[in-house]
C-alpha cells in the first residue's frame, strides 16, 4: 500500500510516522508513505497557496491551482483508488471505513487548512471526504496522521499478534472488556476472582458479557441501526 | 492552561507540538504542555509498564503501579481539573466537549497502548474517559495531540483572527458552508456569482441556506437531539 498525503505543513505529522508500528511497518516495506509540502506548488516568488475567500469572511482558503498541480504530477506515476480530503464536515471516519482503505493500494489524502480548501477542488477533483470526529482542528495534519494509523495497523504483517487487532474495540460492533494484570492486588484494589480462577470457558464468557454491558451502557448506538456512524 | 500527557511513547506525538499554532500557543506563554514518558516509572532494570493479561489473550496490559507513581508525583505540584484517559471506548470527544475543556486550568491525558490500561487506574484514577472516534489507533499518542490541539485553539489569544473559531464547523452546530477563492474561474470551473457580487446580505444568506443544506444532507444528525453526540 502506498499513501501520499498533501499538507502546508507536512512537520506536523513527522513524528507520527518515524517511530514504532508505523515505521516498522515502512521498514518491512509493507506501507510506502510520502508527506509532500503544498508549498513547493505555491505560485509566485511567494509560494502563495492561499488567499481571502470570495464574499468576504475571516480565514484565508487554499487555493485549487498548486493543489492540482501537485496532484496531477502525483497522477503521473500512479492511478489513486481513493483522493481523501480531511475536513470537519466529511464523512464520519469509523472502524468499518478504515477496513475498507486498508484493501485499497494507492490512496491520496489531502490535509485541510486553514478555512478549508477551495470548493472546486472538492467538487471536481476529491473522491471522499472524511472526518475524524465532530470537532474542528488547526489543520487536517493529525486526521491525516490518525486515518494513516488505523488503516495501518490492519495490513497483514504490521502488528505482531495478527490476533491482537481482531479482539479490538469495534472490529464485532462491540468495545472491549476490562483488562487486568500484575499484580493480583495493588493499592487494595483487587482483579476480579475469575480472571485469575483458570476456568477459561468462564473468562470467555464474563468477557463476553462485560462487552455487551458495556457497549449497551457507553455506546448503544454500536449495537443499534449503525447508518449513522457507517459510510 | 496546563497540559500534561502521559505516554510510552511520547515521542510519537513531538512533531504536533513543536510546529505551528501549537508552538505559537506555547511561546506565548498561553499554554504550556509536559510530555512524560511513562518508561521512566517503569519497573525494575527493564522499566517494565506492561504484563500479559489475566485470563489469557493477544496484548500486554499497561500496569497499575508505574501510572499511579507518576502521577501522584505530578499531583505533589498541582491539582488536576481532569485526569483523561484516552481510550476507544471512552466518551466520544465533539466540539462541546473542547470548549468545556478549554475553560479548565490544569489537564492530565493518560495514553492508552497495547490492550489499554489495567482497569483499576481507570476505576480509581481517572476521572473522564475519552475517545476521538469509533476507530481504533495504535496507541492514544496521536488522540491526545488531536485532543490537544482542538483544545487550545479555542484559547483566547491562540488563533490570530478570533472570530475565525467562532465560524467555523460545529460551533453553532452547523457545517461551515461552502468556500472559494482567487481566480474567480480555473479549469472552467466557476465560482458561484453571488459570491462576485458584492451584495453582502444576499451572501450572508446564502451561506446560512448552504449551511444548513450541507448539514441536513450529511449530518442531520447535528440538527436532532444531539444526546449521542453530547458528553
Amino acid at each position: 500500500m502506498r499513501i501520499d498525503i498533501i499538507s502546508a505543513q507536512p512537520w506536523l505529522m513527522e513524528s507520527a510516522f518515524e517511530h514504532s508500528i508505523l515505521k516498522r511497518a515502512q521498514d518491512k516495506g509493507l506501507v510506502e508513505i510520502q508527506l509532500h509540502n503544498l508549498k513547493e506548488y505555491g505560485l509566485g516568488k511567494h509560494r502563495q497557496i492561499d488567499d481571502y475567500q470570495f464574499g468576504g469572511g475571516a480565514g484565508m482558503v487554499m487555493m485549487v491551482e498548486p493543489i492540482l498541480n501537485l496532484i496531477q504530477d502525483l497522477q503521473k506515476d500512479r492511478n489513486y483508488d481513493e483522493l481523501i480530503y480531511m475536513t470537519p464536515d466529511g464523512d464520519l471516519f469509523n472502524q468499518k471505513t478504515a477496513n475498507q482503505l486498508s484493501l485499497k493500494e494507492n490512496i491520496l489524502i489531502l490535509c485541510g487548512h486553514y478555512k478549508g480548501v477551495d470548493q472546486r477542488i472538492r467538487d471536481h477533483i476529491i473522491t471522499r471526504e472524511i472526518s475524524i470526529g465532530s470537532y474542528v482542528l488547526s489543520g487536517g495534519e493529525l486526521a491525516a496522521a490518525v486515518v494513516s494509523d488505523a488503516v495501518i495497523r490492519l495490513l497483514p504483517g504490521v502488528l505482531g499478534d495478527e490476533s491482537s487487532a481482531l479482539s479490538d474495540s469495534f472490529q464485532d460492533d462491540l468495545l472491549a472488556p476490562p483488562v487486568y494484570t500484575r499484580p493480583a492486588e495493588i493499592n487494595g484494589w483487587k482483579v476480579p476472582e475469575i480472571l485469575t480462577g483458570g476456568n477459561f470457558p468462564e473468562i470467555e464468557a464474563w468477557r463476553e458479557a462485560k462487552a455487551l454491558e458495556i457497549t449497551q451502557r457507553k455506546r448503544p448506538d454500536l449495537l443499534q441501526d449503525d447508518s449513522l456512524l457507517d459510510n
